[in-house]
């Protein structure tokens, strides 16, 4: 890419961000994101394919990341730590609080975003499972730990976006010991596997 | 609605389930469902606003069912039984199996479906963690236990789905339960609430 272009992409990010904040996903067009970007609509389409993939075109090499790191854990033997530990110690803060903070406030207005960031969510989920079943944990108990451990990863990014200096890895190590919390007498008894 | 009509709704049911499974969701058109099913495409509409509502359209009473159930619970001391206990339990068998494993397979098999599950499924849980916060339940405590539970029934679901006699309740009861055996002594502190 020519050397006058740098810095475009972040800067449409960010435009798209401030631009949906303030009127709306819906309302927003690409023309008005390139425009307060300072670049041309052809630009911006060569790095977005339209203006929802603003908001996840991270998603995929992210998500290829946390996997590896799940396939790549130095031991399987707590596999739900495994799935917890690695998202939440996972740099969150380097990619910046507050843009992570307005991204989500637009997916959770609008229905559609909110589903395609679901499924995202979902597909994550699966293919921890895979990694952790490619380790040789059991099947059954490598899908409770992904789905399991994504929610309790979900739950403490929530809190982390709005909250103030808290330490994500901290509060999903909370969210975990809630978790245990819970257990009852009558629901401990060994699995019947 | 007329009494000549009675039955429409459920043979057009079956006569999408059928063709859904055919030849895809994708390539069934509405005009085809009311040709299978003897009945006008007016009879059609008279029903479902467009052919993905048939795979969803019980969906809203059901959650509100469910949700009332949770409301209503005799006691909520353990608020992710109440959530288990609620959803596996309910009457699944009654509306049978196979075309609700059918069904799941036809949404499986397209991502625009399981984005609409999946959304569903999150306001499943809201509503749940909403419903036990009334009734007193800590916030935090009712979101982890609404969306734990989701995830400990969706799973068992999916097992009763394509297994053979196996009893919902206790694939569900047995899930909990491999859910707290993966409980590590390091992670036991009690949360600092």
């Amino acid at each position: 890419m020519p050397r006058w272009e740098h810095g475009s992409e972040e800067r449409l990010k960010q435009a798209a961000m401030d631009l949906f904040s303030e009127q709306g996903f819906e309302d927003t067009s690409v023309v008005q994101i390139a425009e307060r970007s300072g670049v041309t609509t052809r630009t911006f389409f060569r790095y977005f394919s339209d203006k929802r993939e603003v908001l996840f075109a991270d998603s995929d090499t992210l998500r290829s990341e946390l996997v590896r790191a799940v396939a790549e854990a130095p031991d399987v033997v707590d596999p739900l730590q495994v799935v917890v530990g690695v998202l939440s110690t996972f740099d969150w803060e380097g990619r910046g609080r507050d843009i992570q903070r307005r991204r989500y406030a637009v997916i959770a207005a609008n229905p559609e975003l909110m589903e395609r960031e679901l499924i995202k969510n979902a597909r994550m989920a699966d293919e921890f499972a895979e990694a952790l079943r490619a380790r040789g944990v059991d099947a059954r108990l490598a899908r409770l730990a992904a789905r399991v451990g994504r929610e309790i990863f979900l739950l403490a990014y929530e809190e982390w976006l709005v909250g103030g200096s808290a330490d994500l890895a901290v509060i999903a190590k909370d969210m975990t010991a809630l978790l245990w919390s819970m257990q009852s007498p009558e629901t401990t008894t060994p699995p019947s596997r």
